[in-house]
């Protein structure tokens, strides 16, 4: 039997290693960006149209795009409906984009961390990576040939909840400008904001460039529905048609219509503002518990919004920090190590990804304190050892 | 802007390309498969868990893949749970399958006519075809290489109805086995059958090699729910966990809970011979009234199951059906083109599919009128133009 040379690209996800050990009941996970359990919408007594269950549009619900066109234009975007298409969840955007765009030695521009499900599609497809800093753009401009794409999640970015204030959001407008490279925007996070900051979508600044932007309603109302969209510069339009058809006929059309009469409501509204509520006061505690266990050899900001609290491990604890997962899950305890996010592979990273929004209170408590305990037995490890080189 | 280059392959459906006309609300349409819209399940005060809410596993719930291993199980395929992968739908199964073996030359074995949109995935991907036929597989036998694949739909046929009878089926499963050829079984219609006739799978034949099989809950359910299945040999597994993870995370969960509630119940299983009953009788009144307005220019059969008539016009009406679909979409009557179903793309194939499930009687009998008065008009503008080129 013969593959495709692509499939030796196709990395496993850190996270679907594990998978099996989180479904244990008595896990304590850090590890994804799920949803606190109580935070879903009440959908009780739904009737199910038997227009809901035919076949629909390739590119969506013409209601549904309309409304999401509404509500991108609220957000400074000059689009119309025909520009949008609902996606399976926004990681099918990801698949869509890379389809468009990458094969084997494009080079994408990706932000160092970035989403580690970006950086697995865009592998598969054969990518080159450059990886840039929002502080450094200036090194993307010295290329010998400018990236094709460049891949964004600028508000709350994951893993490292990095907010790009009005400058930087200018600033990468320009540059993709200036390059002529199609700038691919990913925010999902926009809604979980806990202080005020700018949020502005970077594509609303371009000017003649083509752009994707793609949002998701997996982290604001449920990820179970698979629901995303995902809206593009008008050239591209006829591309993502096909792409969408050819990758999975159209959207389930039962999420489109509940996302259509349940999220663009008053009472959603008064929902997603409690929500932003509960997932502050869940950042603030969790930010407590992180200083109490870890003050004392780590360092991070307090994220203004998303799901992720990203911890830089001090410099003299030199870990790599899958081997320290390896141990915590001994103990029911999970968390994201740092390297997976890292499009340039580094052999440790120091660096480790914790969410806030699933495990309750005491969970937080325990759960942390397992993790110092875990840092500890590796510090003496390697204390151990250091005497042992040395001896 | 610079595109990757498999989108020059990336061909539009022709049924995209008349999507906007379709929905004009006094169009007839043979032109897609779609379920008759009386023919829903009633799915009335659906209580949606927050479990359900909730992101899932990338291979599907684990209660419905064991329910549909139960399933398989009665089919004659000795798998269990691990290997099944639930779907966004079953289109989405043909994509990744060409992501697992499809790149730039690839071998492809298939039927010739096919279901378009799998020609239309492999053709992106890079595929040359092998087109073949089920009483002429021999020719595959003499080829250089032998294809990596062999992409079969064998049980009512999409576009052709035909179904494969049980030496065709041991056949091909042989040649496979001698080939070292990876089998990938398309089943969406297997349930639709109003006759009895083989059915039994053509993996269920095979030895040792490498196999894929897929269906669909589109056909028998409700294709709005973008549910289908994959299952493939044991060594396969671990990459279509990958794929299907970087593709779209998981599949829809509320759809899964419906389908493992509703569908395997006693009361589906009687709603489905009632549909089946509705099939038998909407061919059969369609098969009255072709025989009344196309009986003395086109042959078919009747098929035992699926939804399509494949009506081959009378050799002396060379035709290209693509312009005949512009003609009678004047008349708001839509069907898919003949030519649209081969790998091997003839210029004129004298062909069209008219699907039987979803227009009622007097649209039927309207319709087909219709489409007869168009093929009138061009026979008697062929006369013209070949009395034009005679003088």
């Amino acid at each position: 039997m013969q593959l495709a040379q692509r499939i030796n690209r196709l990395s496993s996800s850190p996270i679907r290693d594990i998978l099996h050990v989180l479904e244990r009941p008595d896990m304590i996970s850090f590890a994804g960006g799920l949803p606190a359990a109580d935070s879903f919408p009440a959908l009780e007594k739904l009737s199910v149209s038997s227009a809901t269950l035919q076949y629909g549009a390739s590119e969506g619900d013409s209601a549904l795009r309309e409304r999401i066109a509404l509500h991108l234009r609220d957000l400074g975007l000059r689009v119309d409906s025909e520009q949008i298409f609902i996606l399976s969840g926004s990681q099918q955007g990801i698949d869509l984009v890379a389809k468009l765009f990458v094969e084997r030695n494009t080079s994408i521009a990706i932000e160092s961390p970035t989403y580690l499900a970006a950086l697995q599609v865009f592998e598969f497809f054969g990518a080159n990576f450059i990886p840039f800093h929002a502080d450094q753009l200036g090194e993307l401009e010295n290329k010998a040939h400018p990236p094709r794409l460049l891949y964004v999640n600028p508000t709350f970015q994951n893993p490292s909840g990095l907010c790009y204030h009005a400058k930087q959001r200018q600033d990468l407008a320009n540059l993709c400008n200036r390059l002529g490279t199609v700038l691919f925007e990913d925010d999902p996070y926009r809604e979980l904001f806990y202080e005020p900051c700018e949020r502005r979508p970077i594509v609303s600044y371009l000017k003649n460039e083509q752009w994707i932007y793609q949002s998701s309603f997996s982290k604001t109302f449920a990820p179970g529905l698979r629901l995303g969209y995902l809206v593009c510069s008008k050239s591209l339009t006829k591309y993502f048609s096909r792409l969408k058809q050819a990758c999975d006929l159209h959207t389930n059309r039962l999420s489109q219509a509940i996302i259509l009469e349940h999220y663009f409501t008053s009472a959603n509204h008064t929902r997603l503002n409690e929500l932003r509520d509960l997932y502050r006061h869940k950042r603030d505690r969790f930010n407590d518990y992180l200083k109490t266990y870890l003050g004392d050899i780590a360092s991070w900001s307090r994220p203004q919004g998303g799901l992720f609290f990203w911890i830089a491990l001090n410099p003299d604890i030199r870990i790599d920090t899958r081997a320290l997962l390896a141990k915590t899950l001994e103990k029911n305890v999970a968390f994201m190590p740092g390297e997976a996010f890292y499009p340039e592979a580094p052999p440790a990273s120091n660096h480790i990804r914790l969410n806030f929004s699933l495990a309750n209170e005491s969970q937080v408590d325990k759960g942390l304190r397992q993790l110092r305990r875990r840092l500890d037995d590796f510090a003496t490890a390697q204390s151990i050892n250091h005497l042992t080189v040395n001896c």
